[in-house]
């Protein structure tokens, strides 16, 4: 018999080519520890409730009523669930005839897509038009629709931020289009310096590559940095000076740890712009029910927004959503609880605001902590998490250790990742998995553990990275 | 300005490609007359909970306990939900630290694949690897996932039964391989005849294309056909000699509406075989939670299960499962609900069989009282549904309608199914949207209209086809 098509040998060379580190070696080394009885602390993945954050009470609520929709009938519901909850319950159920178990037009419903629209035009000040928000399984759903609507083949490349968050590298190479990287100044807290934009694009086109996108993710992963207003401009103009599509990544637009630079959305910034720039400059911006003080991450429930994009096209996305039916029906709801959460003099608004502030708040003290935790070890130097949920510490590797790494087969940051997961059950994931310039090391860690442990896991990591480095130190001496 | 990436002249062109017709044409114009406040009945998906089945109980409880695990606390609980379904939640609770809001492995979780397993196991009596099984945002997307895998050009074939459901077709084009139809046999009550299988991949050969996989519907979406034990044999050898990928898509499972042929799995068959050929076949299996009679289409769950196909290939479809993190984890407990439901003795259980018992009961009389009705059409002749939810009755357009349909720039059976939606408000799917053979025509319907409203709707029916056929015939005399 020959080769077989689900054969490794035969299959679909981009789906080989892929690179997904988030949940690659170091994930699957930790994954076994844990299966050995080892205490792994995942730190992996920004994945809050699997850290022990608890979820916002009123959305749950209302989500388990609109899953039991019998309960509105019963006498005694008002003995476990609030009359507002009870009223949003009836709400959505009103917005999906069939319930939960119904598919929903492909787009998402236009009851909850509309609330998104609102939610827009009230965070922006300009109004939203929601036929042109279309609500996925999450935020990841929509940029791999999106990527395979702009890439036609290798001769077109998509400018992506490195450091990045890998669902860009590996979607433009799933779907065989040409990765563009454009740096991050980590000497300049994570900035985009537009300069660095102008050097990609042009080595790209000398190496025969079409440039048609670009990604920036606001705040960043794995970076952290929060963009002004004056550096979204640059890039808003840079898009319309090179005719690109803008592939705004927001999901993190909740998660500010820092005064000076609070979240703006590039479509606030684009339409601030004026004609025609406002009129001209393609944007799909991006957002989820994961992040935030949500972190509903296992519901999968996002949205995309298009701004600038002709009928024809939507249309066409519209056509490409329909293959799969329809996005989860239960997470559109958690979207649009998100968007329209309670209001002041409602009843579970005392709650809910205590409850998302909590979480916002100890957030900003564990990034502090982790900041400066990182800053005091031997060889390591941190940029302040301004945003997002991760911390990107440089780690100095002496020479030694990368012989060491290369005696081992293993990428630098890799085994120094694995060594320190092996020491501590830190599971973190390499700066290499999210791209950084030759011969510098990170790694990246969600700044998600529960605010009591950080002391603990911090001073586990400075132990061993402080062992780590005189070992490796030591040898020269 | 130069065409930008999202203009519609510049898209990628296989997602130009993609025909989609379920939500095509059909779909926009009656979801038009329902905004302008025509009554509509959508018989274009199968999607029982919009049509008004009542979801089962017992799942929904659980569910609701999972997303609100805080009542578990409550000391009124026991007022709202009965004490197997709280023990239920607390059993899924404990397969997901961090709960509903957590993502999960990007496989799924661990726990719910062993439930799966195990079903698989008491269904076929051969033993199932939960690491084989790979839990879905519904069926759809492990099934594109799957194509991905497999599709690495235009070279690659992958055999389709015509008609076919458009999942497959879309997915083809949107990958960018080619469709081999093979056409089932409407004489014979739509069997699969392996003769022309072999015709097919013949004649794709000498179109320079690469057969790699076959697909087959069972029971079958639109035809609603069950295939026999020995016909699955045929075509397991007939995979084995041509070196194909078996993908079995089997959601209907649970929808069967006679007695003569009852479901039995791909995989089944393909044990029994015994060796060499059951170890060498390589088959991937689709379920989901949105039919037989749970209908859960909006909760998006769904699994496929792998045999013969090589470690290596599964971690490459894990590795692309990770790109999306996973999928959504209400749906899974949903799957984990479906593959395990109540027990004889368990308090729950009388009722859970009463109500789905009643479903399935019902869509086998609805299953006979539209094939009865359409059979009593003039031009109109209709397969009984042996299974899944569609009738699929061939209407024998006479040629003045035929030309009539010309002179207004529409597919004949789209012409047809138009006048039948404007006339009448049902939304049907015209059969040239399956796919079928030249100068035939069709139409798909569901058989989920209510039962007491299915009179109603045939006669409805009945009376707008007899005029048209009328109005057509009589230009004749
Ligand atoms: C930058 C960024 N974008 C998108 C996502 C995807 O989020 P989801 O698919 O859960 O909405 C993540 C998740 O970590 C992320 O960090
Ligand atoms: C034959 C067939 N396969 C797969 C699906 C997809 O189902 P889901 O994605 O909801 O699991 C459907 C839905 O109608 C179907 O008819």
């Amino acid at each position: 018999m020959g080769v077989k098509a689900l054969d490794y040998e035969s299959l679909n060379e981009n789906v080989k080519e892929v690179q997904y580190a988030v949940r690659g070696e170091l994930y699957l080394r930790a994954s076994e520890l844990q299966k050995e009885g080892k205490k792994i602390i995942f730190t992996n993945v920004g994945n809050p409730h699997a850290l022990g954050q608890k979820p916002l009470t009123f959305p749950r609520q209302v989500i388990a009523l609109c899953q039991a929709p019998f309960l509105l009938d019963d006498p005694n519901v008002g003995q476990l669930f609030p009359a507002d909850a009870i009223a949003r319950a009836r709400h959505y159920l009103s917005l999906t005839p069939g319930g939960l178990g119904a598919y929903s037009d492909s787009r998402g419903l236009p009851g909850i897509r509309k609330e998104v629209a609102e939610f827009i035009e009230r965070r922006d000040g300009y109004s939203s038009d929601p036929e042109l928000i279309f609500l996925t399984d999450g935020a990841s759903k929509g940029v791999m629709q999106i990527l395979n609507c702009i890439i036609r083949g290798q001769g077109d490349g998509v400018l992506v931020p490195v450091p990045q968050y890998p669902l860009y590298s590996a979607t433009i190479s799933l779907y065989g289009g040409s990765l563009v990287p454009y740096y991050l100044e980590e000497s300049a807290n994570w900035g985009l310096d537009v300069n660095n934009l102008r050097e990609s694009v042009a080595q790209a086109r000398f190496n025969g590559i079409t440039v048609r996108a670009m990604v920036i993710i606001n705040p960043g992963n794995p970076t952290g940095q929060c963009l002004s207003e004056a550096n979204l401009r640059e890039v808003l103009n840079f898009c319309h000076r090179e005719n690109l599509v803008l592939l705004g990544d927001e999901v993190y637009q909740q998660n500010i740890y820092q005064d000076e630079r609070p979240f703006i959305s590039s479509r606030k910034v684009l339409m601030d712009m004026g004609q025609p720039i406002s009129k001209e400059v393609q944007l799909v911006s991006f957002h989820t029910v994961s992040k935030g003080y949500w972190g509903e991450c296992g519901q999968r429930g996002g949205y995309f927004e298009m701004t600038n994009i002709p009928p024809k096209t939507v249309d066409e996305i519209y056509k490409i959503s329909s293959i799969s039916l329809s996005p989860n029906v239960p997470a559109q709801i958690f979207m649009g609880l998100m968007v329209n959460p309670p209001k002041a003099g409602d009843i579970s608004y005392e709650q809910y605001v205590r409850e998302s502030k909590g979480i916002l708040e100890s957030l900003r003290r564990r990034a502090r902590m982790m900041t400066d935790g990182f800053n005091s070890c031997k060889n390591v130097v941190c940029n302040f998490t301004e945003g997002a949920m991760y911390s990107f510490p440089q780690i100095r590797l002496p020479p030694k250790a990368i012989e060491a790494s290369k005696n081992a087969g293993k990428v630098p940051d890799v085994f120094y990742c694995l060594k320190l997961l092996e020491a501590t059950g830190i599971s973190t994931v390499p700066g290499s998995g999210f791209g950084q310039k030759e011969g510098v090391f990170h790694l990246r860690t969600t700044i998600l553990p529960a605010e009591e442990d950080m002391p603990e896991i911090m001073s586990s990591f400075k132990k061993f990275n402080d062992e780590f480095m005189e070992q490796y130190e030591a040898v020269k001496i």
